[in-house]
């Protein structure tokens, strides 16, 4: 039983054979023995380096063409997602239907990225009276516009409702929502680390491919074990091994990364321009002093660290042990609808999707941990003045200076 | 063809036949020769008697009831749709796996409600030192607590998937997503309302009961041209008799409902005592002189109306003529799965979801109104206010109220 198993798996994929089948574990390894497998390898290294080097090419041009890359790689998504369970014989007979889920599409953007951006636009076009007003007024009724939008589309959908069709358009209706919902809050809250400061979606994003590329090595040169049925070709061995690459590059990588101001700064208008502030004490090196017998092996007495790098150690343990549940799920989705890929866009590795399973199960985390452990600890009075300068009127903010303090007055009366 | 329609649906639902099949409009009246019509109507009046009764009770016993009884509503709707796609053979081979379910719906509880009730707790526990301790780190780390719930959730998923369940297992996973997030927005919004005064939670409420009911009357006795496909009961003339009389109450139920401090204040704590408050100039009434042509002929010179009762109106507009929409949905749905009922725990009307359909659609806009037409306009001082407070220690508040200082200065230099 020495057959590889990608072999089977483009066999099952000829055969339309049940995949659920033939998961038993091999005997050997899992992988060194199949006769496609350096050919595979080669093609899946060389659009791996075309990614990574189209990645670090955006990363220098800046936030704004990040968010772009985030936004084209969601839209590419929703498209393999939305065609998954496309039926065109259904489609034929619904003309007009297909276009719903757009409609939605462009509600959820607006929803998610008209909040989002024009909180920061207002601060970049004050120079402009007309463009100012129109944000304001689509900051002030953003929620109002979008809900109206959505009960159109809701109108539109239900109006459209054809007889014996019922229970496709009511699936499709319910798969379009699944799909939005899961990516626009990846997306929304991949864009919200950008503009955080890159370095909490650099590292997190980087950690995940360190993971996978060190699986996949370490899967492939020494994977005996398997790891969880859903997954054939994943391994303990590659599960482990990239575990600790993963973690280790997660506290090493922090220290790089922390020194540039481009990626620590956080970016607060929509321009691309040069970024400079005060990182602030994660980033500020403390030194630790090694014991004795570790700094007779080394030239150093002593090591910088940043505390931004203890924070990675968190992010870099989720992205090794939690994060390839992502992974797992989309193999376990993919089983249970019997396709091999999402789509067929990236050679050697399928569709963008299946790129991006534990990516979105990773950016979540991130700003997550960055809301409640980051970011609170230092700058809730800057973003609480943020909403009073963006949010109020002249006349109100002085309302509101007056209120407080009154308010800290009485206070401090109590106080002595 | 003069058999009603109601009889219909009942054989209907015997013989298991495909209700998609029979939605030809009548030629007359669709209700009037039903020889079941009056018995039904009969109880269909008893029980929706006795839920007015109730609600009237725990409108009276306060907020705080108010929110059992959503969230008592919310758990029976839970209920209803989990079992709507349960299937008991596939359930038997898979033991614990229905109780993730409930683990999801206790975790979106703890996130949604934990949330909301906790930073008004803070306010009325602050003389226990230990519970506000409590309270304080729960809405710190809220988001990170119920996220960890989350992926505990997800990650006992994929370890309970098993071999050949694949499909039904994940057709549950996202059934269970898309159920506790309908009906989690919609109670939140609703509990959100009903702490910005019950007057908005209830007027909203009350209308949809009044063009439910004037819908039913208009089509018992007038109902003639069917509407919708969707609904073959459903009638315009009961559509368009509603939509007046829902729009004549909601002018003047606001102006009732106005009068009382007890339905106009905001409940900021979480007692159940009496309210007093400044209900604010939406509830004062203002004088509005009658031309003579008109008040020749009724005894009053002029008429006071409140500026709420312009809102109201756009509520009762929306009540009765996008609310609907709601009922069409849950129709359309149920044809689509051939169900007559999400259940059968109210005489007459099916089960809660049943009555529950246009209510959700509702409270949604009610909650996007307030926030984007009422509240913005007066409250958003003391909400920043509110926030500053809660969320920012002593120093915190005064570091604050320092820079907004200087920022204001530098500002007042710049207009003059």
């Amino acid at each position: 039983m020495k057959v590889g198993v990608m072999n089977k798996l483009r066999r099952r994929k000829q055969s339309n054979e049940n995949p659920a089948d033939d998961t038993k574990p091999n005997g050997g390894n899992l992988l060194v023995n199949d006769r496609n497998k350096y050919k595979s390898m080669w093609i899946r290294t060389h659009s791996t380096l075309w990614m990574i080097g189209a990645f670090v090419l955006i990363i220098y041009m800046g936030h704004l063409y990040i968010c772009a890359m985030v936004m084209l790689i969601q839209i590419l998504m929703e498209k393999e997602l939305f065609n998954l369970l496309r039926k065109v014989r259904e489609d034929r007979d619904l003309p007009g239907f297909r276009l719903l889920n757009w409609h939605f599409f462009f509600t959820a953007m607006l929803f998610v990225y008209g909040r989002f951006l024009s909180q920061r636009l207002v601060n970049t076009v004050t120079s402009d009276k007309v463009l100012y007003r129109l944000v304001s007024i689509l900051i002030k009724y953003h929620m109002v516009i979008c809900y109206f939008l959505y009960i159109a589309g809701f109108v539109w959908f239900i109006l459209s409702l054809k007889k014996k069709m019922y229970k496709y358009q009511f699936g499709q209706y319910a798969w379009t929502h699944m799909i939005l919902t899961v990516v626009f809050t990846q997306s929304s809250f991949t864009v919200a680390n950008i503009f955080e400061g890159m370095f909490w979606f650099l590292l997190p994003a980087s950690l995940i491919v360190i993971n996978d590329i060190a699986a996949y090595l370490f899967g492939f040169f020494f994977g005996k074990t398997p790891l969880i049925k859903l997954s054939p070709k994943k391994t303990w061995e590659g599960f482990i091994g990239a575990s600790v690459t993963t973690i280790i590059s997660a506290f090493l990588l922090a220290n790089v990364m922390g020194r540039f101001e481009w990626l620590t700064c956080p970016r607060t208008d929509l321009s691309t321009g040069w970024l400079h502030c005060d990182p602030g004490p994660l980033f500020k090196p403390e030194y630790y002093h090694l014991p004795g017998y570790i700094a007779n092996w080394i030239p150093w007495k002593e090591i910088p660290i940043m505390p931004v790098q203890w924070h990675a150690l968190c992010l870099g343990l989720f992205a090794s042990i939690i994060a390839p549940f992502g992974g797992f799920f989309a193999s376990g989705f993919k089983r249970a609808f019997k396709i091999k890929d999402f789509g067929d866009s990236i050679p050697g590795h399928g569709g963008i999707t299946d790129r991006m399973d534990c990516q979105m199960v990773m950016a979540v985390f991130a700003y997550i941990y960055h809301q409640s452990f980051v970011k609170s600890q230092s700058l809730s009075v800057e973003s609480i003045l943020d909403q009073i300068l963006m949010n109020l009127t002249f006349e109100e903010q002085l309302d509101l200076y007056r209120k407080l303090g009154e308010i800290l007055q009485q206070k401090r009366f109590g106080q002595h």
